[in-house]
């Protein structure tokens, strides 16, 4: 039975701003509002990082109430978070406060919203976040382009404990304490699980007060969801330190506010927190914000205020059809399966195990799992030392870290010929909820020239288990590339093709006019468009080629001399994937005739948003496509 | 006057490994034989990391003579030296003790001889080190291998100092300790000095001995060029911390082993130290090799054997004709004189501000010279702070690192559109002395498709001048691509052509034959071609195309017209750069007439050795073009 959600209009934190006169009182209230409209966020999107988003809510309400001078000016106090994912409760704040509009409280994740990790084209974001560990750098730069500008604001951060493994860290601490950088305090959000379970299971942070305070930094501790206690370390920061940076470690407690999502109600021996991404369920939103309501009447009963006024708003969409397992999950049964068979594999992950299909392989050979928490260089330069072992390492990670932050590792293990298997998941446009720092559409380009290494994109489960077998029988290195994203039902139902390097296979049958894709994103909107084609009498071929930065010569002119036009899609920026590498050897063939090529990809950073709004702005959907089928097919007949 | 170069040969180290019974006085001996060997083959080789090889030499020295079990067995345990520019010393040592061919003495920075930093091809190289901090990784992935199949050996791994600023290292601790890696001892070869100068006034490490307590490792600490002392604290780290990791921190001095090198002999005030690398002039070799001699016969004597009879070998190689300056010079001065006018214009550096032509800024702009050490993905996040505060950073590195360690900080940089100009020296093939880890062939594939960045790459000082300013007036960011080779003669002659995006310009003028290229190295390769190919009537056309991700399609189809051949070569891997690109838009451009096409580039991991056979070695001289393009020619008529 669908139920409106509900939320706190901003009229409501107006009328407790208002009625409450001072903190911390008033910030116990607005969080408590903050945390309610938190909710209603991530439940109307669908996705969205509730753990985080509680735990860090206290400190982001006293920090935009009480501590900072003149947050939403120019030359005022800046604050962000580092590692970004708890921007839903920042901005359920900024709404109530009036700095974001308040319509934007219905468009978390979707496209012209705000994004499911801040980008700077939302008013209040100074940064893009949600890259891990950048943030004490770009405080730093900010801060030294205020000295030499004569200006003068203190930049607060907030930074994951989780994220803390990240090598930038520590990379960017020691110029802040050289450079008496008093303007900067670091707020570490220390809720003690990251992505997948307890930070203390992944990669425990040993003793974290004196790791900051080898650094130089001053250190300082307290309970992050209390907002007194809050109150009281920023005073000790600015007194105790007033002459170098300074790192508030806040104890809190992820998904704190209310019972249901708090981890401190975990059941013993639990080993996952269900709450860390997604949505919740309809059972766990009910009783969550029953909680979260209770709690929010009692502190405005205390002050003596009415209860609050809430919006009834639409139900929640309808979940999207039951689909297919993803290609992560599937993967990560194949490998399984492998495994049994071939001692050489073992698995390698950076803090992602639930979302890169590795829970039943970390089960089933727990000696052979190797969790290196969110520390991607150590895990690919490790995998050469295991391949240098005698081994078979295959390395997970999300494809957007997985190429860029360990690039050069990976070049480096290339150049001592040893043989790993990357495995990147989450790669592509889709699904485009979590926004640009988690839409892998550069990998192609930036792994595309590492010596010996193949990159392969499989389309659905069968092409996937097929995919898995070359890696175990190549002769270099592959990067596995992984659409998280639904496999839509008419590629699924794809045949499997034998993988031979380089080379494509027809997946729809058709005339002269081809369009080459890989993927399930790719294929399934180029079937679509060959659909849509049909009634116009243009029958259009479609070619599946895995291979993106490999095309076999004598195959891809074999093709050529069966087509007028060729167009390439990519799931990838134009530039640097797929359609350069077809361009180049089509050209090098030297061909008598060449069919009309054309080569369509991402021309700008993707989008936040649904699936099919985000395929649309960026001109990839399939009626787009079809489209485009049909003006190239209209210049190859002139 | 030229006069010999003289070296131990390994008779003379049998002789004296066999003549004093024991350590400490065997290994001290040992060490003073291989110090003079390490120099003789820097000294041939005509560069080389004196420094450094001679502050690790008797740590190096004391493990392969006294501390590892059966070294260069399979089963025994493993060393090896992760900032790995130590190299040379540990040749000398290997060589020495008839590990290596006693040849290969002669051939140190030459091809298929011993590589300026290790590489597995080598016999007992267990990685390619060079590429910082990736040490403890990779023994971490060894020992894990090691553990799975049932092995046990001990690894040993060297770092610098300076290579502790590397995020990565700070990674890769806690898993360590988290696995209980008694079978993992690290050294810091602590000589307090890095690149340009003294560890503490580029990055001080602060607490070094908190910090590595704080990950949960054992910590030591010992005068790292007394070989008494090492052998104490190796006993300790076995007794004191038998079931975790350890590290030993080694207090050594840099070029320890004669005052000429030492850099306790460094005058008072002098801020660089002169050896860290490059050759040293014939007084300080002949004072260093008197110097060495006499410690060596001490040692001698005093266990009773007769004097070190050395072999008198061929005077050094004559230097190369006074070259003209090197791009990285230039781009110096002009960023200097830009920067007085430009008040926006700050400089970043990463320990390199002697090779990225910074030191003349540095001393201008103090304050708008930025210093962060060997922490890329710091300076380059702190760039993106900069350009947020309306600044116009300038962030520099050799390219090897630029490109690749802050591969995903560059991104995101970009996603944020902020204008960042990336400067990356050492760009390309040459020189090749130092190998593939400093050797950025790879650079335009990973950064082509970083929204909004053009890559460009000046050939001469004219050139290098108008792409400082275009960098000023640009609309993005760029990556300028700097080689660090001498400009040949002929490239540094031509005039400058105004710089418009993706458009080329002929610089030597032809028939139909054409050859693209860019930069000095390809451009004087391809203008000695045209000469060689004159004789044969063929009148090729030498295009500079100095956009390597960037060409404009009217421009490109004009040039096509009026060519029967194109032929684009690339310092570079032949994937992911210019011919990419311009094959790409050479065949969208929809052409009624296509020349015969084919792109020249890398296909291997690049050689190291002189320029000259290294060229030759990749298919890249003069000559092999000259053949490639009759090749084409012939291709082309028919």
């Amino acid at each position: 039975m669908p139920f409106p959600l509900r939320r706190v209009p901003t009229a409501e934190f107006e009328r407790v701003l208002a009625g409450i006169g001072a903190a911390p009182d008033r910030t116990r209230a607005f969080a408590a509002l903050t945390r309610i409209n938190t909710l209603y966020m991530i439940t109307r999107a669908g996705s969205g990082h509730l753990g985080s988003s509680f735990s860090a809510c206290d400190i982001v309400c006293r920090l935009l109430l009480d501590e900072l001078s003149d947050p939403f000016e120019e030359h005022g106090d800046v604050y962000f978070s580092s590692k970004g994912h708890d921007v839903p409760s920042l901005y359920a704040a900024l709404i109530g406060l009036g700095q974001l509009p308040e319509e934007q409280v219905h468009r978390l994740r979707r496209l012209g919203g705000l994004p499911g990790h801040p980008d700077v084209a939302t008013a209040h974001m100074p940064f893009n976040t949600g890259s891990l560990g950048m943030g004490v750098s770009k405080a730093k730069g900010l801060i030294l382009s205020d000295r030499l500008r004569g200006r003068s604001r203190r930049v607060f951060v907030l930074m994951g404990d989780g994220e803390l493994q990240e090598g930038q860290v520590w990379e960017s601490l020691g110029g802040a304490a050289r450079n008496g950088m008093s303007e900067l305090t670091l707020i570490i959000d220390h809720n003690k699980i990251q992505s997948d379970t307890l930070v203390s299971a992944v990669a425990d942070l040993g003793d974290i007060e004196a790791r900051f305070a080898s650094y130089g930094w001053g250190v300082l501790r307290c309970d992050g969801n209390d907002v007194n206690a809050l109150a009281k370390v920023f005073t000790a920061r600015s007194e105790r330190f007033p002459d170098r940076p300074a790192v508030v470690i806040a104890d809190t407690v992820k998904g704190a506010g209310c019972p249901t999502f708090a981890a401190t109600s975990m059941p013993a021996g639990e080993w996952r927190y269900r709450f860390h991404s997604g949505a919740p369920g309809d059972e766990d939103y009910l009783a969550a914000h029953a909680e979260l309501m209770a709690s929010a009447d009692a502190l405005l009963k205390s002050a003596g205020l009415a209860p609050l006024r809430l919006t009834d708003e639409d139900p929640r969409p309808a979940a999207p059809a039951a689909a297919g397992p993803r290609l992560p999950e599937v993967y990560g049964r194949v490998l399984l399966k492998r495994a049994a068979d071939d001692p050489r594999i073992v698995a390698l992950d950076a803090d992602l195990v639930l979302d890169t299909g590795l829970i039943p392989f970390s089960r089933a050979f727990p000696d052979r799992f190797l969790e290196f928490g969110i520390a991607e260089q150590d895990m690919v330069s490790a995998a050469g030392g295991l391949a240098a072992g005698g081994l078979l390492p295959f390395v997970h990670s999300f494809s957007c870290f997985l190429h860029a932050r360990p690039n050069e590792q990976i070049y480096n293990n290339a150049t001592e010929g040893r043989r790993v298997v990357y495995v990147g998941s989450l790669a592509g446009l889709l699904p485009a909820a979590p926004g640009h720092s988690h839409q892998a559409v550069r990998d192609v380009s930036a792994l595309g020239a590492v010596p010996g290494l193949v990159v392969l994109e499989p389309a659905n489960a069968r092409e996937v288990a097929a995919a898995v077998d070359h890696c175990l029988t190549a002769d270099g290195s592959v990067y596995l590339r992984l659409v998280s994203a639904p496999v839509p039902e008419a590629v699924a139902a794809l045949p499997a093709a034998p993988l031979r390097t380089g080379h494509g296979h027809t997946v729809r049958a058709g005339g002269r006019i081809v369009a080459i894709g890989s993927g399930p994103v790719v294929l399934g909107q180029l079937l679509e468009a060959a659909w849509l084609l049909e009634s116009d009498g243009v029958d259009l071929r479609v070619v599946n080629l895995p291979w993106l930065n490999r095309v076999d010569a004598d195959w891809l002119a074999g093709l050529a001399a069966e087509a007028d036009v060729l167009l390439v899609v990519e799931n990838h920026y134009t530039h640097g994937g797929q359609a350069d590498t077809v361009a180049r050897a089509l050209l090098e063939a030297g061909l008598p005739d060449l069919p009309v090529f054309h080569g369509l990809g991402l021309t700008e950073v993707p989008a936040c948003g649904a699936p099919a709004e985000v395929l649309q702005a960026h001109g990839l959907s399939a009626g787009q496509l079809a489209e485009r089928v049909r003006a190239l097919t209209a210049a190859a007949a002139r």
